[in-house]
């Protein structure tokens, strides 16, 4: 077992300005949706980096990028580490982008230690982690998994309608859909280090969060049908406005969310949007797009009932047709014992006192523990703030996690 | 006194069919904005046959069309007619159209029975009537009437930043900004043909409504800031979500309306825009464009003030900051008893009973009220409904109100 180690924070600290500066967005706000331009920088600049540190780079056919550091024995299942860099709209610097540049940041110093894994150790970027571009989170992720088969990716549309297979082709990828499907026995663990989001080890002044349990996440869209119309000529009474249906309900989530009885349910109508949208048109349909989220699935699928409940009481009452489509409803997944402990003991060797701790948001873990022994590694958030510009890991806390993810990496490839 | 007209609806209905075909909506839907590609097309089809008809045609530098029949007496104030052919999204094939080419067939079916005018008969095309690109609708008649000045109109921008002197180049019209404002010698009447856009003379089975009154409109835009972040990892506690303020104040602006004392009061939510609007984001901006209109100004005012001050409640109850925008604020118009009396005195000579009623829907005749005696006819809008692709008045009625347009235009400029 290696004794020390040092993250090189310099290098990494201006390899992740560099990535941060790849955006479509005004710095410091980094918008990078998957397939955009700036997500095709990203990636070059990601892939550049990998083959400097003498990986093996392959890009599966929706973007998935994996950078193997060969082993001593190749034919042995590999340890896999990695995240995403594509960001939603507005987004800030660190979400995802800590445990990509931070696993090959990882890998190097390992790298430079002089160590020599028995198992391959593979970095991976995932593609599509978050839901912007076609309303699904996690499909690079899922698609490895195989929780979504070929047909269900190829059933979703971008907002130009084109599918992932399509939209992957825009900028150069094969788009292939056969061979994304990882087997069992292709990473014998898999390990994601990412910032917290949230503001829990910041409150309790701890530098590493071991996670054991990734909540469950839902997401629905639902849509009121109304009756538009000018504002100015129809009456009150003889309305049927479809806005109204949609700002009851979008009320109703929030209060859903709060009586669960778990302080960990969470519910945030994250779009409504209105149609036509003229300020003297009565509004005709209302969409609105909804997640929902425990840490227990019991108290979060009935968060996802009331929701469905109260949305059709709406419907009656006004006489709105209404049409609910879950999204996604994915069970929780709970991490492997044997690389929470190795990580311990990184922690240990480091001097470093760990929490052990329950993610709340989606990660693209939550696909890879249906295959693969699986565990996440969190550093703090300043003010439990992400997915927004101001969103701040410091150096010295991602150089920590970078350290722990080094020694738990060497653990698990020896 | 001329004792007998009839409209060419075959003629009139030949030109109507093709110009709802100018949309950028798939038809009958008509999406029809002031300055897109389909605007200019209207445009150019408008001139056209305003030509053939032998009428002296001028376009000022924002686009408002004139197009003269010249009198006996040219130095007279002349008598003006006309109204709108652009469209907000997804609308109809009447709404203002009617008034524009049926404004045509009335001068058209005059010069065919020989009438000889005294004063010059003016047909207008108003531009910018709908708010849909610059937010202020009656745009055009608003700078004829010298309501907005110069600076006011430039201060207006559209969604890609322009100000409507820059978006009127772009389809190629002058933008020149002075002489736009007419002097109060300019017309000594004006009239405009509309349909009803609400359900009041369908319902009474009776074929013209004769104006006595424009009810008084007023816009607002109204903004919530909240705190972004996680919809995953923020709890519910520690929220400060800007779509429950927006939610609020939309249901709000329903009740504030039904409840003034005046069945004539209309409040509508016709704009609801979350930022950043992802499924996965906790709203941090709510903007809403909010319509309050009614007949009289002391209940039209009490709403406006009511949502303001709910708004702010809101806003302090949630620790959200607010901004508040009035749009527009405009008084109701008292139409002119003379014009009426020929209206009426059309009606009587084709025998159809007409009745006295109030436009509750913003007309460009608001404006030009300021300046000029004005009034206005309404025929039937199939059940009562407006800015939707199946907004409806029969040929038959169409025709009435081009004869009654006919003959009011006629006593006007004898």
């Amino acid at each position: 077992m290696i004794e020390s180690i040092r993250c090189n924070m310099a290098r990494l600290g201006a390899e992740l300005e560099k990535l941060s500066s790849v955006t479509e967005a005004t710095p410091p706000a980094v918008t990078r949706v998957v397939f955009s331009d700036a997500d095709l920088r990203a990636r070059n600049f990601f892939k550049d980096l990998c083959r400097k540190a003498n990986l093996r780079v392959r890009e599966d056919g929706i973007g998935n990028i994996f950078a193997r550091w060969q082993g001593s024995d190749p034919g042995a299942a590999a340890v896999g580490t990695g995240s995403h860099t594509d960001a939603i709209p507005n987004a800030g610097l660190y979400d995802g982008v800590v445990g990509v540049l931070g696993g090959l940041e990882a890998i190097r110093i390992l790298q430079e230690k002089g160590f020599e894994p028995r198992r391959s150790i593979e970095l991976l970027m995932f593609a599509t982690e978050e839901p912007t571009r076609f309303g699904v989170g996690c499909l690079g992720s899922r698609a490895i998994a195989g929780t979504y088969d070929e047909a269900k990716i190829l059933s979703l549309r971008d907002g130009d309608g084109r599918n992932p297979s399509e939209a992957a082709r825009r900028i150069g990828l094969s788009g292939e859909m056969n061979a994304l499907v990882l087997s069992r026995d292709y990473y014998d663990a898999f390990v994601e280090l990412h910032i917290e989001q949230g503001p829990v080890l910041e409150r309790i002044d701890l530098p590493i969060g071991i996670v054991t349990a990734i909540a469950a996440p839902a997401s629905m869209r639902i849509t009121f049908e109304g009756e538009g119309g000018h504002a100015g000529t129809v009456l009150m009474a003889d309305r049927r406005d479809a806005l109204l249906a949609g700002a009851e309900l979008a009320l109703a989530v929030d209060e859903i969310a709060r009586a669960t009885g778990s302080p960990d349910t969470v519910g945030t109508t994250g779009m409504l949007e209105v149609f036509p949208g003229a300020i003297n048109s009565i509004p005709s349909r209302c969409m609105l797009g909804i997640d929902i989220r425990d840490t227990q699935l019991a108290t979060r699928d009935l968060a996802v009932a009331g929701t469905k409940l109260t949305a059709r009481e709406i419907s009656e009452r006004r006489a709105l047709p209404l049409t609910i489509e879950m999204i996604n409803s994915d069970p929780p997944a709970t991490c492997d014992p044997r690389i929470v402990a190795a990580a311990e003991r990184a922690c240990e060797v480091l001097e470093l006192k760990p929490l052990r701790m329950v993610s709340r948001a989606y990660h693209d873990s939550l696909f890879m523990a249906r295959l693969f022994p699986t565990c996440m590694i969190f550093i703090p958030s300043r003010g439990g703030v992400s997915h927004r510009p101001d969103e701040y890991s410091s150096p010295e806390q991602i150089a920590r996690g970078v350290e722990v993810l080094a020694l738990t990496l060497a653990q698990l490839a020896e």
